[in-house]
């Protein structure tokens, strides 16, 4: 018998619309987010968890959403000072954003784990949900190119995904233990997972890394199910398809729908790629066919509804 | 046979004024700043350098000159972001001023002496003057109180410089070793030595307390002149005349003369104190009236040139 919790996996911009939609459509004691933490790095010696970062933002109603990342209402006097006295430049630090990276490199420094720092800020900006780093250890995704190995955010932002994929290394996964609190909530039967339509090789596929993560999630009884973060051959936001056609497969849903064959229950692609649903089925999983293009919080909450609606329909209809 | 060097001890406001007035009076290849870091500390895990902070704002034009710390057109977004995530927001930092702290952090934390970070934060800034922390290794004012130790910023900006004062501790100062580049100055036989009016408890003794440094600076042959931070009874900025009553001595320039007794050779003393001059001399130094007040930077170039003339018909005239 399951809970009623959801445990939503989610990365940055487009995941985080998919969290914030649920956290209207239900209530607060009923949503975990466990959030990627590969794409962490250290910048001028700053902690800096940007998916993370865009889920506290996001909750608390302070993220930008033209920009897609960082705080709304910001300033930028940092960056600017930054590059008179000769400091590197390529990676924008809001003057607000960067408290947030202060102080959670100054606890950390001082033995907190980022989970502890990530529920204290939380909890400051009023935030109900927890918001669950996949695990305290440092994990960080490195992007194999053409020209060698790229740290993310160099890959990322320096570059502007500009080189070309032919793999990904999540550094430090052997030593990374799945987040206590993320264990604690699978072993208490949670109703319903769904992957949030992030980037799966370096969103979704770092938590999943997490030793023992993936098995426990499937071990759980609840049924996992994904939100295609391509839409018409595209993704909506960052470089999915791009990686995808790198990599050698079609951007497209089905490709996703390929990708988590065996581990997902059910997708959720868009009504523009409806067609697709027979070939999906034919992978062995269920198919919802919904509006995903989340353009504004209706979007986002109608999305989130019928996502939870689709999983529960799935329950207990799958042999795991 | 001395060079025409001249070189100066500084803290912070008052100091760094006098700093600003020889940087005018003098080509820039002939001043040499040394700078009190026993105010330093670490905040959030920043390293903070108020006075040489202050010189370094004061020379590259950035400084804010009502206020009295930091930049000029400064912006508060990371306190006000602080004080939302929950951070302490007893000091503050503005957000320019910040690129300061987090750039020479990282440096230091990656292996960079504090004069390295420094000589390339001044670079950055168009600073011609060579401005030397007085030395690499870090030193901690205390300020002893009836009701225990407080560290300097703790003292002076939490508290507001409110606990009476019985004595100070430079904490770390036996492992001091003088900056490299003032013992090499000093072996090159300065012209003068100038005390600038900065605090002589906290901001003059910490420099004075680094092992060999007083000896070196008085071997140099340089005459060492002071100018007195007191003014008619009173500071004109900071708790100089608070501190001194508190430690039993009357707030007057005839008490900063007996203070540097037997190290100065000649103390320039405010046309409000003209009365003094011949206790002051009967204690066996040179003294020399002069308007201190340094309101514009035209009263700080005439007291750079009042100072320094002063210090030159000295020149030699002492047994040392």
């Amino acid at each position: 018998m399951s809970n009623d919790r959801i445990l939503a996996l989610s990365g940055g911009v487009g995941g985080a619309k998919l969290v914030l939609g649920l956290s209207h459509a239900l209530p607060a004691e009923r949503l975990l987010v466990v959030t990627n933490t590969g794409d962490d790095f250290d910048h001028f010696g700053l902690r800096i968890c940007p998916d993370t970062d865009t889920v506290i933002y996001t909750l608390s109603d302070l993220a930008d959403r033209e920009r897609g990342w960082g705080r709304a209402g910001e300033s930028w006097g940092f960056m600017e000072a930054m590059r008179q006295i000769g400091g590197e430049d390529w990676f924008n630090l809001g003057d607000r954003d960067l408290a947030l990276h202060v102080l959670r490199t100054d606890r950390l420094n001082k033995g907190s784990s980022l989970s502890a720092v990530t529920a204290e800020i939380s909890d400051a900006l009023g935030i109900k949900i927890p918001i669950l780093p996949m695990c305290d250890q440092p994990v960080a995704t490195m992007v194999d190119t053409p020209e060698g190995r790229l740290a993310f955010q160099h890959y990322f932002v320096r570059e502007r995904c500009a080189p070309t994929v032919t793999g990904f290394e999540f550094e430090g996964i052997e030593k990374a233990q799945p987040n206590p609190a993320v264990v604690a909530a699978l072993k208490e039967n949670p109703a319903v997972i769904i992957i949030a339509p992030s980037n799966p090789f370096v969103s979704v596929a770092p938590i999943l890394a997490v030793p023992e993560l993936s098995n426990m999630l499937r071990k759980s009884g609840a049924p996992i199910v994904a939100v295609s973060p391509i839409v018409g051959g595209e993704a909506l936001k960052g470089p999915a398809a791009k990686m995808m056609k790198e990599l050698g497969m079609p951007a497209s849903a089905l490709e996703i729908a390929r990708h988590y064959r065996g581990f997902i229950d059910g997708l959720v692609i868009d009504e523009m790629d409806a067609e697709l649903a027979p070939a999906i089925a034919d992978l062995g999983m269920e198919v919802e066919v919904a509006p995903t293009i989340m353009n504004d919080l209706n979007d986002r909450i109608e999305l989130a509804n019928r996502t939870v609606g689709f999983a529960a329909r799935l329950s207990g209809g799958i042999e795991r």
